[in-house]
């Protein structure tokens, strides 16, 4: 029987990227207490990097939203292969949401919502987070949105 | 009767800004476990965005520093929005402060102390903590700088 | 006697550099419950500023992972000067790799293994943490890299 987030992505129609492990002395996501710290997400979709390019440039607002769920969806795929099953799932604590940008692209806010709004269609009030969003310089390959996130699990 | 870090901010004259709430799905306090997770704060005083401009090209350090210190004004009304009391702080415990800096711009821990200094002078010694402060390509609405924060709660 | 990880610097022949101490109103370590938190730590050797420039500009992915190992050495000084001890470790959970990047330097992986390696080969698999690595636009005094952790401690 699938759990109940399992059943509410179904819901939504919302499939999950393969989980990729990284090729480093790091991991996707470490269980410290009943907190689970995820290592930065990007735009990637089972292997293949999208979004590529940075706000203000090769994409605008709606582009980054895309991106910035892209990451949202990789934060689960990565937080259900180290749990085991999304219900353990109690807050999303923190999202720290970085945005690839021009010197001069300022909407950062409206690309993070990408990723705030799966969180909220996902799980709900649980979903509801504190976040921060700031506009760097580069990112890892190029991509447009890198996100990493605190959650409460049980 | 008001409790303690009341009585200090009225003994030091500090006035708190209005919490704003977002305007989108996140929250600017998430508590969990003994711990307050806070959203990114910028340089708004009661709705006004104030401090717009680069670091290095707009504005100067002493500036930042207003700026860095008016988001710990914003941290802080968070704060007792969500706490009720701001007797319940037992340790500022992380600040994240990111300046929206030009790429020749170099004095991001001078900026930072502006809130660094304002924590401080609120908490004393609860009110030392650790902190990274980096230089950012831009920032939301071209604020000129933005602070994230944890803090240890009773 | 000296520590279980002592004995492991000792026999990777890795010596610490001192633990600086801020002059303004932080500290390199909060330690918070069963976790310590760290201060963004950079590219200095007992008061000695190094690795001054940029990722893509004066310095290639080789500096920069020998910069970001300088920043962890700088991590594990300030961890034992706060713990006394580091076997008191017991996971590294997460790093902040911030790399100061030009505009197209897209390798900040690479540079922050250079950190990443380091936390293996001093903690093993406690030693496996969750990361992030972004491209800022500039750091404190324009050193190449800043890192800042989380631990898990006893």
């Amino acid at each position: 029987m699938p759990g109940k987030v399992a059943a509410r992505l179904a819901e939504l129609k919302i499939e999950l990227p393969k989980a990729a492990a990284p090729v480093a002395n790091y991991v996707p996501v470490v269980v410290s207490g009943n907190h689970a710290y995820l290592s930065g997400q990007v735009t990637v979709w089972n292997g293949d990097f999208q979004f590529k390019g940075q706000l203000g440039k090769e994409f605008q607002v709606e582009d980054g939203q895309k991106a910035a769920r892209l990451c949202g969806l990789n934060i689960l795929a990565q937080l259900q292969a180290a749990l085991g099953d999304l219900d353990r799932v109690r807050r999303c604590v923190k999202l720290n949401v970085f945005v690839n940008s021009t010197p001069t692209f300022t909407d950062q806010p409206k690309v993070a919502n990408g990723v705030s709004d799966l969180m909220a269609e996902v799980f709900g009030d649980a979903g509801k987070h504190a976040r921060s969003a700031v506009g760097v310089a580069q990112l890892p390959l190029g991509v447009a949105v890198e996100v990493d996130a605190v959650f409460e699990i049980a």
